[in-house]
């Protein structure tokens, strides 16, 4: 396999599946060319006059959407790990005996584990989508036939948008929806929030599946997914299982060490004074991350200011802000608790958005640009400020890249790790695999100290003269491997088993099987 | 010039300003081949880093959308008699020499007769849009140098999807905008309800001017227009007339005649079944139909039973039926007054909609198709059941075709009109243009009785033994020639002023200029 050197050093091939791959080449330094992809040209006329799409059964659907071998079939994953349809699809494709299918999932999750016999057998050629538990240990041992393609949220939009992925048969997943095919994840007993994981794939792919347990008389309103993108609507029993979409309640962490990163970070924040009144931010949803929110919310009380908008995903302390009045809009991407989905609901400032409008960087601007702060995690920093989030420091696949790619090009980017994590560094001196550019990264928090980009000059200069720990990055390194050593490198094969794409769809790095 | 004879016997152009068209092949006939426009594959490299998209002037966006000769230059007419913009534009248009431009409005109106002197110098070549007032009689003259093309809303967005109409600047204002450029017509001085019309323009024009007089800080919630299609923003002091954009209040006819007509029509739809708990209807926002819409209120408050949607456009009757529970939802193409204005700002319920969810042909399926009755008007019908919209009598082109093309798609579709105006004949042996072949068009209701469409046995049979005074159209025809005398047919040139597209982009009919 041929490899090139990229714009961050590493070698990644130049072609992926037998398609032409673009190395990386910089930050804003590839342009694209060409037009994006069409839809073939539909008419009403080949469509039920009524509006009435419902079919009886996935497997009718599948059939008559035409499923056959070397199809690329695409899912969202708003029902995360308590997703009831992809198995069941996947299911029927090896009963009908199709072969050489390319899943294209926005992520997939330890319930798809059951998948693994199909790409086995060859039902299933390849995935390309985030693959979080044992689809990653998989992929990472070397056992899928094909190279795995992993995208950022915006990333996935892009190569739909592109061309650079063309869906055959899109399956989408509702809380909500009507015969006509319009959807959302707003209602239902597998209520997910939002759909906007699956737009690209309503908008582009050839034929789109609308499946709910929630079948209601048109219109369904809103429609997060339009009907006029869809082919068939069908009405099972249980799409999802509630209780693993979305947590009754998310919670923020009572580990003293991550509340002392996110009161580090809120308050690196405030000295810094890129708290101010009108401002915005994105924290996440991870228990560090709600931890930050809650700070902000504090430091912006006493400082009686309120920020113009937060970006999801949601969670009850946002939406406890949004209905104080702390913030004024809350643009979200994914609820992550049953707070978000009835804010959601109920409140036109609570508004739904999509990778298209945060995240797609083949695009005219997106929001991710337009907000003030955003607070990320990460497996590993290098001393360049380079980052990794799919890797683990053995070389495992455990992770997606969700829109953590596409909020680096966040005014100030931060992200609040430990310094260590069982006794493995996660400051180093090269990352397992980078996912971000250091250029794009402005400052890491860890309890041991901050280290901001020197680029940041700004904000080197803010912080002077406050009690802020603030250390260079090579301090952190060495800080790190003088407490736990220097880490072992993990122990790699040659095959070359997934692809990390950069924003704009050039290849950043790739990731090798673990022996 | 070769004509040729569609399906519904009229001579029409297989050519266009140049482009080869199609003549109509009947409903539901024509196959549309390939793939829809696709844009050129921007990135965001190219647009500024922090979104804000906003410069200085109009005139600035135009040379920096690389305004130049040729070029086609589209607009919405959300603003409706109130537009202040596209004056201005083609006047900076005339003042940097740029020649030849084709106007690609969802509609014109009397206030831009302004242009007419473009139309006169070169600066404008040729309007493809609805042409309502002095625009019209004017090309009705044979004065405009190429062929006006005539669209319905939805005939207007597959034409741009298509690629039909290729756009290169898409002028867009707004009510409200942000300097990324999301927008909508909800709010501020200029408010027009939505910004559907504009929607196509938005995703397939080469650059997009979002032009508002209230720009607020980002984000603008809604977006009924999405700033990640758009490429500069403009504020200006004054987009609109407000009393001109929307009326302060829509009215019910007061003319005995025109109640009699909407009566005979409600009751007609009593009679015959089509008015049951969970129906859905469409009346549009014309003396007359407000006055069906009051009718339909008072028989579902006598029958106890509810609508389960409305198609828009809005007014306060709908918004009253909305808020009173008698409808579910409003699905709205446009607010004609500001009841309807307030009501789509502040209900959930009251939805906007676009050319693309309810009338867009070439798509899979949309919601015209969904509504049970509709109510329309004509300025001809023949004993075919065949009508006209755009002209009059008298030859001249007056009107544009609105969404009435794509309504006629729905389950019922109804045309209550005068059997005469001004002593010349309504029904009619031939209607000078055919707008709707006869075939889609099930009743006429006139003062003086109420012909069915023989293809309706169904409603011929469910009219049986009730007191409405049904009759033949002939008979209709007859009455009409029996009072006004056999009309005279208009005196016409040889030129093909415009083109009336299908739904379908084939060609249905042409005017020809009057002499």
């Amino acid at each position: 396999m041929d490899l090139k050197k990229n714009a961050v050093g590493r070698l990644v091939p130049t072609e992926i599946n037998g398609v032409e791959a673009v190395p990386f080449q910089g930050v804003g330094k590839y342009k694209p060319e060409g037009r994006r992809f069409s839809h073939v040209i539909t008419s009403n006329k080949d469509y039920p006059a009524d509006g009435n799409k419902q079919v009886a059964s996935i497997k009718e659907a599948l059939i008559k959407a035409g499923l056959k071998d070397g199809m690329t079939i695409s899912s969202h994953h708003h029902f995360r790990n308590g997703d009831l349809i992809m198995n069941q699809v996947f299911d029927i494709a090896k009963e009908l005996g199709v072969k050489d299918l390319r899943w294209f999932p926005s992520a997939s999750f330890p319930c798809h584990e059951h998948l693994i016999q199909y790409l086995e057998d060859g039902t299933i050629s390849h995935i390309e989508g985030s693959m979080n538990g044992a689809l990653g240990r998989y992929t990472s041992q070397g056992k899928m036939k094909k190279m795995a393609v992993l995208r950022s949220h915006g990333g996935r939009y892009q190569a739909v948008q592109d061309g650079e992925v063309q869906i055959d048969i899109a399956i989408i997943g509702a809380g909500t929806a009507d015969p006509f095919g319009n959807a959302n994840g707003l209602y239902g007993d597998s209520a997910s929030g939002l759909l906007g994981f699956a737009l690209a794939d309503s908008e582009y792919a050839d034929k789109v599946i609308v499946i709910t347990d929630n079948m209601v008389p048109f219109p369904c309103v809103p429609w997060q997914i339009q009907g006029n993108n869809v082919d068939f609507t069908v009405k099972i029993d249980k799409v999802g299982e509630p209780e693993k979409i979305i947590s009754g309640t998310t919670k923020i962490t009572k580990s003293p060490d991550r509340l002392l990163l996110a009161e580090m970070t809120a308050k690196f924040c405030d000295v810094t004074g890129l708290i101010k009144d009108g401002f915005s931010f994105q924290t996440g949803a991870g228990g560090t991350s709600l931890a930050v929110s809650d700070y902000f919310s504090k430091i912006m009380k006493d400082k009686n200011i309120k920020a113009r908008f937060a970006r999801g995903g949601s969670n009850k302390y946002l939406v406890r802000m949004l209905e104080e009045g702390q913030i004024d809009y809350i643009l979200d991407g994914q609820t992550f608790d049953l707070e978000g989905v009835r804010s959601m609901g109920e409140n036109p400032n609570h508004t739904w958005t999509s990778p298209f409008t945060s995240y797609n960087y083949h695009s005219k601007g997106n929001f991710a640009g337009l907000v003030d702060i955003v607070i990320l995690g990460a497996t590993e920093v290098d001393v360049n400020f380079n980052a990794n989030v799919v890797t683990h420091s053995d070389g495992y696949l455990l992770h997606g890249i969700g829109g953590w790619q596409n909020c680096l090009f966040s005014k100030t980017v931060i992200l609040p790790i430990p310094l260590f994590r069982d006794r493995i560094p996660v400051v180093m001196d090269e990352v397992t695999t980078i996912c971000g550019p250091g250029e794009l990264i402005d400052v890491i928090v860890t309890e041991r100290g901050i280290a901001i980009n020197p680029l940041r000059k700004d904000l080197i200069e803010a912080a002077k003269g406050s009690d802020l720990p603030i250390k260079t990055i090579q301090e952190l390194k060495d800080e790190a491997e003088a407490i736990c050593g220097k880490p072992d490198k993990p122990i790699l094969g040659e095959k070359i088993i997934a692809a990390i794409k950069w924003v704009d769809g050039t290849v950043i790095d790739c990731v090798i099987e673990v022996k």
